[in-house]
Order: structure tokens, then sequence, then C-alpha cells
């Protein structure tokens, strides 16, 4: 027999009373019943009843289990009977009745509990991660991690791409987050840098020839911890093709994401749907006009409109002399909210005034005509024309965000989320994807009156060099999308600019002389200089991904040993001081800033 | 049609003549002939003839491109007749006939050569490195690195085996090497490390009641390059399995690494025999006396033998002084070797001396007696004793390696390898695996007197507490193991230590005290107090597997991006200096050691 286990604890079934098994495993609970004691073991895979009869010499031993320790238990596989048996346990219908016992490791008084649903302090819970990890849930997400990535991988292999390591020890890289340093010991005074991604290195693999490539990639930015951003490290599903249009790249990730969350749509116990592919593109003007964002938010049906024309040179006042001083005013429709009492639209301009807009001013329709306060002073044609354009009907409503066309823009993006959940009209169960295409290469810095990169300089502007030399920049859109599911954007992407002359022209407008940009971008600008394919990709964050589809809005959640807000892991002991030596090997000193008063 | 290709540039056939194609690639080689101008036109996939006519309105423009130029040429698929097929080339039955082509990308001047066979100096090829790996031996051994992990993957999942992401951003770790640090800019003073190994986490993994733990794990050593060793940072197949016995941990690896080699023996184009399992076992001192070496090398059949016995007492003093004086005598088999000529000898003798022993005595065997300058000394009975002890007969010969046992078995080792080369006997085009097992839990330190633990203190000793306090420790085995491919070191492992008591004892012996343990490694103590699973795992090289398989003798051949011997990335320029500002946000300051005058 082997020597810790001949099943593990989800294993034993009905069919296996009478042998003789050995199971190794966690005490998860233990329970006296007149002299009887059950113990639940517990391993990674399951839980098994064990029992221990009165007098048995065992007992003793088993007696002073506490809660957690691990044991090794021999005994006869036992059927239950009746009422005993425990439909909700995979192994409920038998129990094991422990004739050997041995006590593999005794567990002190934990500090949080395995069993049961009691909830604990998050750095109690990082300290002790080795325990939180045995409880369910946790458990569970780990193991929903692992399987997400796996089936990642196995599609995209599938779908022709290679998975290449890209060095972690590298040079810094001119994106805009800040890096993580590594001092070179061999070389004083010189510096590593952790990947903030591997952009660099993926874009240099399609210069050497390889087609298409992936890697689950652990990136490293040295920010602030939020919500959904983990301090310190992360992975991304980095991609990258060669020989490439915009559609090529959607065509080739859309059944990725689409298979994997078709794949693991049940896993919180719901079944949730998922977009076909292909997933709807939507340009960035009219992702910010229709949602008033550059990451709609799919499952809720709203659409915003722009209704400036009804208001222009009308009776209403405020919204004319908007309209007339270039403003915009955009229209969230309401189905049905006419039958809302006056608290839901007091509430809504609350809010908006929270938010710093003047308001939400709304119209309803009812018997045929507007009603409410903008209604009284605009002239019923114009309110009639806004209904018609807005499709709505009587009983329904529809809100007002007007100002500067990005303020105006904005605020009605909330609203429409806001007022899409209050009115019970967002999709549940579902990961809505899109992608946000057409971002503006280009944008004004209001402050300065320049000319900036609106998102990515090295993405490909659409026209290329002929558009960048005879169009207004601030017309001018780039080869460059973002992926969006529920809202969420789970990476931006582009075809590249792999073409010196373009890129250099591209800085030009931007303000920055080629000697700059040689400067500053010369490693890849010199690659290209040397026969580079088309090529564009994206990289989608494994971390979000799982975190939708565990259905967990904390991103440590999903993540096996996690540093805290503080960017410190308790359970290691990281960030430490280190040994004067070791800082003089390395050529450094600490110099700490002054302490604060 | 596709803007870039309609085929890529492995896949037109004869059938396809007649059709209308478009590829895009590198130029790889260009030739005039006689007005027509052949393009071979490269991608990842392969190479199709591209023919532009004298005359076609794009000549010009082909004439003009430079070698590695990516071009998108489209136009007619023309079979091709009689000597102008090239059987060679899976597109050899075709060519294109160019009528379009437009430039996608123009190279300037190359520093190395893509097309041909032309050596270049490594540091040069590492700096152009997107170059270097267009070229055909490094752009395979990249792509049999990741199919390599892929079927690893593949292979440990089918396995029951679950992967995770350990951190990368952790805490100093215990074991031998320096560890890289990284700065921790949010705690001033105080550092992060880059692990050595995920050994931590994957203990702590099996802490947290997760059964079979894998990762391709990346790894950070802050060590001096090898020709075997990658500075900086290289991967392992790091796993890890609870309630395991040794042989279950050797069950569940022998047919990954089995399936993998079988699955690529012949990629280098000769089918290579690959161990079945189970690999063969052999208990380190056994190794230590048959192979001379804790790495055996089974392609070599010579076994090393003890022959003290025959030595002590008899005529031939030299040797038996050295058994009288507690030394050794080893004997290294060369059968055949009568019949080399005196140089064959001499030439192994004065080796021996350049690697600090003695000599290499020997005796030759012919017509049923010993001869050779040992054979005139040595008592005719002892010597025939001896040639049935080593199972020789006439025509063969024997070495003699002698001295204290520890000197004679290291070289009694290196001869056989040497004998076994350059008689021809070893095995060519085979992986030969091996387990070395019960490797000694401890060992003198003959320069202390004191006793140390040998190799890995966190390996439970065999016979546990029970041995450990009542054995001689000299004595004293440990759960630990090497994997050992042609006499290559894949990867050591051990069944864990996962009992504190027996921790803190075997510490103890090796003269720590508790105190120095908890403190050092307080962490894994800790965690082992709150129900430790007994575990063991192991950690082959990920590396060293594609170096075997690719039959790259340097390890730099086998990683995309590698640094050079000098730890530098000539590439990408790191490490490189940081600006001041960089350096105080990190409360850190360069001390530059003196200049070397």
């Amino acid at each position: 027999m082997h020597a810790y286990r001949t099943h593990h604890c989800a294993q034993l079934r009905a069919a296996d009373a009478g042998t003789t098994a050995r199971l190794s495993g966690w005490v998860h609970r233990k329970r006296d019943h007149g002299g009887l004691l059950f113990i639940d073991l517990r391993d990674h895979h399951g839980v098994t009843q064990c029992v221990v009869p009165a007098g048995s010499p065992v007992f003793a031993a088993a007696d002073r289990l506490r809660p957690e320790s691990v044991v090794t238990v021999t005994g006869e596989v036992v059927a239950r009977e009746g009422a005993t048996v425990n439909d909700r346990l995979p192994t409920g219908a038998i129990e094991l009745r422990v004739k050997e016992l041995s006590v593999q490791s005794e567990a002190q008084v934990l500090p949080i509990q395995v069993a049961g649903e009691a909830e604990f302090p998050e750095d109690l819970r990082l300290r002790y991660r080795f325990l939180d990890l045995r409880r369910e849930k946790p458990h569970r997400n780990l193991m929903l991690r692992s399987s997400v990535i796996a089936s990642i991988r196995r599609r995209m292999i599938e779908g022709g791409f290679t998975e290449f390591q890209t060095p972690i020890l590298t040079a810094s890289s001119p994106e805009g987050a800040r890096d993580f340093l590594v001092p070179a010991r061999l070389h004083p005074g010189k510096f590593y840098a952790l990947p903030q991604a591997p952009q660099q290195f993926k874009q240099l693999c399609m210069v050497a020839g390889f087609d298409r490539y992936f890697q689950i990639a652990p990136c490293f930015r040295d920010e602030a911890s939020r919500a959904d951003r983990s301090p310190g490290e992360f992975y991304q599903l980095d991609f990258e093709m060669s020989f490439v249009t915009q559609e090529d790249v959607f065509a080739a990730i859309e059944p990725v994401l689409h298979g994997v969350f078709e794949e693991f749509a049940d896993w919180t116990g719901t079944r949730r749907a998922v977009t076909p592919a292909p997933f709807p593109r939507i340009p960035f003007d009219q992702a910010m006009l229709e949602f008033g964002s550059d990451k709609p938010d799919l499952r809720n049906p709203l659409r915003i409109a722009d209704v400036t024309q009804h208001f222009a040179g009308s009776s209403f006042g405020l919204f004319a002399k908007i309209a007339a001083s270039g403003g915009v005013i955009r229209a969230i429709p309401a189905p049905g909210a006419g039958s809302q009492p006056r608290r839901f639209f007091d509430q809504l301009n609350e809010w908006a005034r929270g938010e710093g807009a003047g308001g939400l001013g709304y119209v309803t329709f009812e018997n045929g005509a507007a009603a409410g306060p903008i209604a009284k002073n605009l002239e019923a044609e114009r309110a009639l024309a806004l209904r018609e354009q807005m499709g709505l009907k009587d009983g329904d409503a529809v809100f007002f965000a007007a100002g500067k066309e990005a303020d105006a823009a904005k605020l009605a993006g909330k609203a429409r989320t806001r007022i899409g959940t209050e009115l019970g009209l967002v999709e549940k169960d579902a990961y809505r994807f899109c992608w946000v295409t057409d971002f503006p290469m280009y944008e004004l810095n209001e402050e300065t009156g320049q000319i900036d990169f609106s998102h990515n300089p090295f993405s490909m502007p659409q026209g290329e060099l002929e558009a960048l030399n005879t169009q207004d920049p601030l017309t001018i859109k780039a080869y460059q999308y973002d992926i969006v599911c529920n809202g969420i954007e789970l990476s931006s992407g582009a075809i590249r600019n792999h073409r010196p002359d373009i890129m250099l022209r591209a800085f030009e407008i931007a303000g920055y002389g080629a000697e700059v940009v040689e400067a500053r971008f010369g490693g890849m600008l010199n690659a290209f200089r040397y026969g580079a394919p088309p090529h564009g990709g994206s990289a989608p964050g494994i971390d979000r991904i799982v975190m939708l589809l565990a259905d967990e809005p904390n991103i440590r959640e999903v993540i096996l040993f996690p540093m805290n807000q503080q960017a410190e892991d308790l359970m290691m002991g990281a960030p430490a001081e280190v040994e004067e030596a070791r800082l003089k090997e390395l050529s450094l000193k600490v110099v700490l800033p002054p302490a604060k008063k």
C-alpha cells in the first residue's frame, strides 16, 4: 500500500465499500458524536468523512488533532445508510472507518480559519496566504487562473502563434510608467530595468522574421496599486503578428478570447453569454458620442445621441446659448422612465451636480407631447423632432448633458451608466466585447496649444506619410484599437509604425526633432532599417480576464501570492533591508530622505 | 486580395500554377540571369523563387533592392520545367512571375549576412540579434525551444500538474548564489530580490494544499557566465508534489522527459535513442565508485571498479603503500586497448599528470598473462584475480587511479571518459538518463573538522528524526536525487523536510542553533507549523534540455535575446547609467569603486 494514499479525498464511491483505503489530507472539521469521532479530511481534490470509533487505539491521537493538521488514515470504506448519505459531497455515499492514523504534521492554533465562511482582514490573509489559499474560494480562483492561462496558450498555439521568453533583465524602456531598476554588480553605477511590457522585444521578434509571437508575459511597473492593478508585477497575453492588417489581428485574437470566455462562462455557477465573433467595431469618435467613453459597456442598451440641432436657436435659452458658443447637447434616452417618481429625476440631477455639472435636465413624453421643466420652454415641434430622432415614445424620458463637447460627452457617458443601471436595463450574466478603433493620432494640448501624441506614438498613422504631410494632424487617425469587455479595457493594440521615415515625420509633428527621436528610440529605429515587416498586435491583461471570469473586483483574489497595496509581500517579508556589504558590492549607498516630523 | 499575402513563402505548389498569388517577405538572395531577375523571397515559413522579367515596369525597383529588404510581390504562379525544378525546396516546383512589387521596408547594408554560412563574432551577432535570428540555424533553434516548452507544458498538464505564476519581485532567499536586488521606491532603503528559484513558493503551494504544481519558471542568479549558464536569467521546469515518495516523483517526471526527448529525437536530422522509463537509479556511492562522478554518462559503457584488495600487501610497492595508508586503487577497464601503440598509454599517463595525478598506471593482458610496467612487479595470481574481477580477456588493458578515495575516484572518472572516448566506445546519437539517489546528508569539512550539510539542508534525511538522533551523521543519506542525461545534471531534487522538529535537529548537527535557523528560515518553518504535507519535487533546466536536443554546446544559441558573457544586452544597451533623479527617488547614491591604475 502506498505510504500516503491509495485514493485522493474526492475519489471514493459506494462501489468502493468493503475495500481498504488510505487517505492523506488536512483535518478540515472534527466533531465528536456520542463517542464517535468524525473527521472531514480535505485535500486538493475534495473531502471524505472519516470516522474513528470509540475505543479505537487511535482515538486518543485523533481526538488531540487540531484543525489543519495533516494526517494519513487507513481503514475500511463503509457505505453510509439512509439519512447519513450526503448528496452534496461527491464522496457522500461512503465514509472511512479509521484503523490506522499517522500524524504527518501537527497544526498550531490558526491565525485564520480555513473551514467556514468567516471573513478576515486582507493583511492577515496575505501574511498567511498559505492558509488562505486552502479556503474554497481562493483555491478555486487560482485553479481558474491556471486553467484560463492553459486554455489561452492552447488556443494561441492552435492559431499558429509561437511562445517565446523575452528578457526580464533588460534596458529601461521609453514607455510611460516607471521602471523597476536592478543594479548591475558587474558594471558599477549601471542598472538593468525590468520590462514594463515586452513591446520592443516582440517587435524585434517580427523584425527577426518570426511570424506570430505570443507570450504569457510578466510585466513590471513601479506604480501605485489599484483594485484592478497589482503593485509591481502583472501578466499579459502579449502577441504580435507580421504582414497583417488591423482586421487580421482582430480575426486572430477574437476566437481566443471568445473561446476562453465561453469555456469558463459557467465557472461562477451561472451561465454567462459571450459576444460571438466578429466583435462589434466601434470607431473612437462614435464611442465618445454614443457611449461617452472609449470603453463602451455594451451590456447597457442605451445609446447617447447628439441633439444640439434641436436646441440651437430654440427658446430654451440655457442650451441655446451653449449651442451658440460651440458647445453640444447630448441626450441619454431613458425608456419607460416617464413613470418614475419625481425623486428619480431629482436624484439624477443631484448626482450630476456632484460630478461637477450644472445638473441633468430632462424631458418626459406623455400624451404625444413633451413634459417637464425644459419642455415648458422648448418649442413643441423641436421636442417632437427630438423624440423622433431618439426613437422615444410616450412613457419614456430623455436626459441632457450640455457643455463643451468633451465635458458633455463624459457626463453623458456616466449618466448612461447610471440611468441604465437604475432602470434595470443592463444585461446580466453576459460578457460583451467590442473593439474601439480609429483612435486619433494627435490631440491638442489645451495648456500649451501644442500638438501632442494622443495615445501611442509608435502606431501607424492611417494614410501613412501622405496623411502626415497633407492632413490637419488633428484629423489623422491611427491604426490603434482597444479591446473592451463589459466596459473594461483589456488592452490596447496597434498596427505599428515600422517605417523610420514615417516615424520621424510623426514625431516632428509632435515637436520632436530627429536627433531627439534617434537618441531616445534609436534602437528600434535602427532595427527597422534592416528590413522590417508591417506588423501589429495587442496584449490583453491576464489578471483582468481572470477577474472577469471569477467575478472578483479585487485583482489580489486572482494572484497566487500577491503583494498588498503598499507593495509589500507580508508572507516573505519583502522588501527588506540588506547588509551593507551587499550594497558595497553593488557600488551603492542608501541615502534616506529626512525623517518626517 | 489581401494587402500583404495570399500565401506564405513555403506554400505554393505545382497545383497552384496558373493562379495569381501575393507573397511578402525578405529578399533572401537576388541574382541577375541574362536580364531575368531572380529573387529568393523568404519569410518565417520558407522561400519562394520570384522572377522579374526584363522589361517589367517593376524591374528597376526590384533591381535596386538590397538583401533583407521587405517586399510584397504579386504575380502569376508558374510551373518550373525540367532542370529548373528544385527538389530541395518545398516550393521548388513553381516560381512567381512578379507583376506588382511594393517595397515595405528598405534594408541598409547589413552588418552580418543572413543568407549563407558565414560565421560572425558573437558580440556582433548579439548586437544585431534581430538579423542573426533570421538565419536558418538560430531561427530553428528558437522554434525548437518554443516547441519543447509547449510539449513539456502539455505533458505536465496531462500528468495532473497545475501551472502557477510565483512572484518575481520577492524577498532575498537563503540559497547559495547571489540575488539580484531591486530597490523599493516606496520603501526607502529596502529592496526586493529576484528569485533564484521559486523553491519556497512551490513548497508554500504544497502547504496551501495544491497537489501538483509546476511552472516554466524564470530564475535569476547574479553569477558569472559559463558556456552552459547564461548570466542573469534562466528557465527551469519547476515542479512539486504532495503526499509522494521519491519513486512517485520519478514516476511523474520520467514520462515527461522521455516523451519530450522522444518527440524531438530526430530534430538534428539523426534519430537519437532515449532511455525508456523507468530510468536507472544509481545510488550516489555507487556512482562515485563506478563512474567516478555524481553525473554518470551512461553512453560510456566502461565501469570503474575498486581493486584495492589486489594491491594491498602486493609487491607493487607504490599501490601497496597507498592501500596501507587508507587509500584506494580504482581500475578503469580498456577493452581491446592491448593492441594500442605505446603512445596511447604514454599520452594517457601524460594527461593524468596534467590533471595533477602521479600518472595513470596500466596493465595489459596477453597470452593469458598480465604485461606492462606494473605487471612486472605484481604477483601473477594477483594480476589474474584482478583480470577476473574486471571481466577482462587477452587483448584488453586496465588503467589505475590510486590515492585518497576522493582523488582516485575523480581521476578514475575523468580517465573513464577519456578512455571510452579514445577507444570509440561511447554510444553516439543517444540520450541516456539516470537518477543519482541517496546523496549523503552531511560531509566532513576537512579544513574545520566540522560536519557540514553535504548538499541541500532542506531535504528529508532518510530515517528522519530517529536517524538524526542515533546514526553517525556521516552515514545518513538524504532523500535527495539528481536527474542526469549524458553526464549533464539537469536538476537536483528532493523529498523535502516538512517537519520543523526534524529540521531543527538536522541543523543542530551541522552546528546551527535553533535561534539561527528561526532567524534565517523562520518563514518556511512557521508555514510548516500550520499543517504541511510530505512533499517533494525537482526542477530540470529548460535551457539545458533544449541545448541537448539542439545539440548546441553554447546556451546563448537557445535563448531568444541573450546577454553576452559580460552580462550585457548589446542590442538594447543594458545595463546603463540612469539619471540622478531616478536614483534620488530610490534613495540611492552610486559610490563607484576607485578607478584601477
